[in-house]
């Protein structure tokens, strides 16, 4: 066991810290005031490779395993917490293409997607079907050499503005075996989109409903076999679920950075109110809260790149855990901040509203319990 | 003892909650989105006497007392957070002027800020001087029957929009001895409005910062004697917290309301999620912690209506522990709704950005906390 | 709605607070420590009137209100948490047979149980049926005018050591329908009591379980009708809630007198560790949530004196919030004492033991949880 | 970065765990009924290595790191949590023997200690002097080749049962340069033993107060040089917080075990209670926050391992997050078993009890927080 990085992880971890301090920080607020999607930046975060991070280097990608992977996105979430969000979404989806993929369908897409040259939507979600995925409804018939697709999909990130979209639908019986997984170009025949979403934050990426009426896609792009599209979306998720943590936890340090700031600039009662101990005890123990989740993400990043048995719960574990405790985070410092924690001015306000999403995304964090519970409930191996 | 309310009571509540359901809550989701201050709203709740609820009768208020201002303040902001909390201030700056200043000052303000046709500002927050009010510098020279006034004022409410300011100003000494309150008239030469501050939430009010620039008002203006200014702006301030935090009470009423609809009308997993027990649970803590939160507020308007000596310790009780708690349930609820709580299409997430500044304003959770350990470990006779 | 005490309420809480302070807070530590149930001591309070507040006054009781019966709940609490909690037992008990008894079991069992000559036991809970004591087995069967008693019960307060057993048994089918509740004298041939469970703490009053083999009791001894016992139970429940959240209302308030006295004796770092802006402000949240604890309790037995068609709803949240908040008030006064409040030289260590079990008894707080939530999912006209 | 653990690491964390399980667990619940020190047992562990764990090998320890030791107090202490703690507190204290000791004192005191043939005390904490350990009164005064020691020492962990005290003394000017650390002999003449204190938990080790009258002891029993004392003590303590965490873990560990077990064993309304969902939910939950525990302890650990310039923060962030969360996790697992966790038939009311003391012990988790807090608003290249 040990918790230092290598001077390989050292040097991509600060490519992205200067990428996040260069190019996404100084914009994260006017990108979220005009709810603007900054294709031009995250392809230009393509050109480091960060939107292949832990691809397969045959298939393109940097190859990197999950640990590196959380490193870099944590660096890019202290820079803009929404598009690195989406960048991490892009980053799972083009994975699942190169893994589960076949030659054909690797040969076809990966190489824009490894790039930015095209980005990527994750398809799921469904209006009927959130916490519920495998009860998704949309359908592909097989029509000779054509899957022919209808449905909708909801609260896909990008959509509107991405290229691809790696979609779970459903080409047989009901429940998860009868899902499969398609690559779907955004732009095919039938596809329509609504209209963008307004939400809370996440402002810097689009949300929208995704509707197919009778789109027509090779059968050759579908990834695996018929009724496997449940399991690569769930195993997506394992990762993605590390990604939105990651999120967290970029976001939150960046809020306490903020706030050590602030605690040494603001006077109050004659004194800089870092002075205050009820005030230190908060930063403390967002500090700790902080470290806490990191651990949490890069334990189960690791479990990941080592296939262990536990994965999915520890991928859990650290999606509730992060994303509750960097949530708390942002709050407490955008509460140290008092009436310019409120304003848009301070990018506390953003940070709570940009990391609220992260309990909810990726399966909720009632969902996370569920995944634990029911593992420790029943599987008499799983120690913790 | 006793929880029941007279018939009285009940019919002004019930007034309250049609106003709210007609007048307020179809609109706010809308007032948000475009940062709109429903003047002509807020004069029509002036009619039903909502602008001077605890203003005494002799000034042309309903000379209601606190405890019924929180009944009446809780459904409206059932309808609109925001507009309510607006409310709310207008109400404190007025009973402020019918209460402490003199009578010529009463009759000249009064008649129209109890009925809207001109609605006030509270104007004690500085830039410098936010939990340290009584630091505040904003000078008032008195030159012949005129005081001179220079300095600035930030985070008013509905300044730019309001017609009358109750400012606190230094006329004297350092410290909280050396503070009048003022009436200024918001369009008085020399006043300038900053921008409207972009916020996270308390959209439909304008917040700006005053500038005053050697501003003349009549000495006449003064709300009693020099020096009582503090004094006054911490009276407003006892009736201000527990109205604050009685806008906390609607909006975690309305968001259990709405959370309880969605548990019904939501299925997942082939049932109601109301089915579910972690869920239940859920509800059941946000119920319980409204309720509790409920009569905090109403004992601490009791103990300032009975002009108890500890009212000031019970009504930063109230507010803390009111606008804590309520949060928490509109960000319970918030997750309860899953995606669709983070989207603007519910009305969640607004509540979640609206009640979020309670724990700001009115002087903050922390300084809440201080008046009561103050209080606790400097006076025996304050039996918890 | 108002909230203060008439001159009688002040007159009997004075009663009690002199009683605690005379009677039982010289000696709490001691019975605690050797496990010592004063009956002495309870008597004594019987002829206050402790032992029958709200047993109606035609059998012999005070005849007063749950309302009134907190208020001397609290101070007895406030001198000794656990004696406290038996004295509510037995009150409870004695109501019991004073509602839901006829005129001979009436006369026959209340002159005794009113003054303390007698003590009770109320027998629920037995070891297959916790939460769910619907499901009790311990069967009682008709033999001519008797019946004949068989099974056992356990966690019964004061078992060993009272005189009558008032308890809920099976005369009839399975579930809630099929309970009776007897009078059984305790001493009655075929009963045997388990060995003194070695608690956390309630150690001042003997908890054990009861064999009943073969116990024969005149059907005369039934309350009520048969079938009607799981109601009872459940009706002097709803007292037994609030009687119990009283409890821990005392004692969290004794555990915040302490505290106070504590922070300023003292003295670490050159000063009175009241001056530490964090302890204080855990002090601040320790006396508001005692503040809110105390609210809830008033308001549920208000509800309950009532007669509230959402009684039992108000009776849970006062009893779920005042038990955790009051744990939670005596668990941080302890850790404002350091190593002293470890150690039993000091009082909050009994104060954590003591209070941890009203989380759980008379219905686990869990158990709460699913009355509010059910009513709250079920009955579209209980507002909170 | 790696979370494995090598074979040597799993093999010496299953003697740890085999010794725990028949020497520790079968007798922890008697050990704690009767206060009974168990020091045969203690010294049967000094015969694996356990009494010396990362005392150098040099000195005659096993030379392991702190990660390493964790591994074992983890195990140990999942079997007594009291007992295991007080093996913690004696590795503490020959530690320092061995590391601060010139080659004199190491040859004179470690063979005996590093075997468990002699037992130590770690003596810091005085009835004036808890948190601000630096303001310690007892004196050593200088005469001839010995110091004359005056003065006495609170809640020291074994007193009266232990060979050896190391001892912080005062040997020069007021504060913390002007303390020195002895070892003492336990039965130096002028030395009394107070009574046995009587705590809430962690009875299977006695805790004394110690008085000092005209002790004497040679110089040459002094580590390093003079006022270096505190310096030795606070480096103690950074190992200490570590050690005292891991004993939460375990304890935490050994909680939820059992509370997955009772979920299965436990049947309530006709199912396994593990099949409700908020039990469910609560249990993942408590193993979320026990890996996040072990991780902080872990990392800590690291840290303190390879020197890290921030060692002290990570130290202070693990036992202030794994005593605060590892308690809750304890009282969590109580609440689940309802009654039956009340009682001390069941190891959970003791697991609550005996953990505690952690959050109090070796600095308060106040006193965490200051420390945390200083070095994050005092130093710049401490990022978190």
């Amino acid at each position: 066991m040990n918790f230092e990085l290598t001077s390989e992880q050292k040097a991509f971890q600060k490519a992205a810290r200067d990428f996040a301090r260069q190019e996404l920080a100084p914009h994260a607020a006017e990108w979220d005031r005009t709810s603007h999607f900054p294709v031009d930046i995250i392809k230009k975060a393509g050109e480091l490779g960060f939107l292949s991070i832990y691809t397969p280097e045959h298939a393109g990608g940097m190859g990197l395993s999950r640990l590196d992977a959380s490193l870099i996105f944590e660096e890019l979430s202290a820079g803009c917490t929404t598009t690195a969000a989406f960048m991490t979404i892009h980053n799972m989806a083009t994975w699942m293409v190169a893994t589960f993929g076949n030659e054909q369908v690797r040969d076809t897409w990966c190489p824009e997607l490894v790039t930015g040259e095209k980005l990527a939507s994750y398809c799921l979600t469904e209006p009927g079907a959130g916490s519920d995925a495998a009860s998704l409804k949309t359908t592909a018939v097989k029509e000779g050499d054509h899957y022919v697709i209808n449905g909708s999909k909801c609260f896909i990130s990008g959509a509107g503005s991405t290229d691809v979209l790696v979609a779970m639908v459903r080409t047989g019986e009901a429940g998860p075996k009868g899902i499969s997984t398609l690559v779907i170009p955004a732009d095919a025949e039938g596809i329509s989109y609504g209209r963008k979403e307004e939400k809370m934050g996440w402002n810097s990426q689009p949300t929208r409903t995704i509707t197919f009426e009778d789109v027509r896609v090779p059968v050759a792009n579908r990834l695996g076999e018929e009724g496997e599209g449940f399991r690569f979306a769930m195993k997506g998720l394992d990762g993605g679920r590390i990604n939105i943590a990651t999120c967290s936890l970029g976001t939150a340090r960046a809020a306490i950075e903020q706030a050590r700031t602030y605690l040494h600039e603001r006077k109050q009662f004659g004194k800089e109110i870092g002075e205050f101990q009820a005030l230190q005890f908060k930063l403390a123990d967002m500090a700790t809260g902080l470290v806490a989740s990191r651990q949490m993400v890069h334990l189960a990043a690791a479990k990941l790149d080592a296939g262990d048995a536990q994965l999915s719960s520890y991928c859990a574990m650290a999606k509730r855990f992060a994303t509750d405790t960097c949530f708390d985070v942002c709050n407490d410092a955008l509460q140290l901040h008092g009436g310019y924690g409120y304003i848009r001015e301070y990018p506390l306000e953003r940070f709570v509203r940009d990391s609220r999403v992260h309990q909810i995304l990726e399966g909720t964090n009632e969902i996370m319990r569920v995944i634990i519970a029911r593992r420790l409930l029943s599987d008499e191996t799983f120690q913790v």
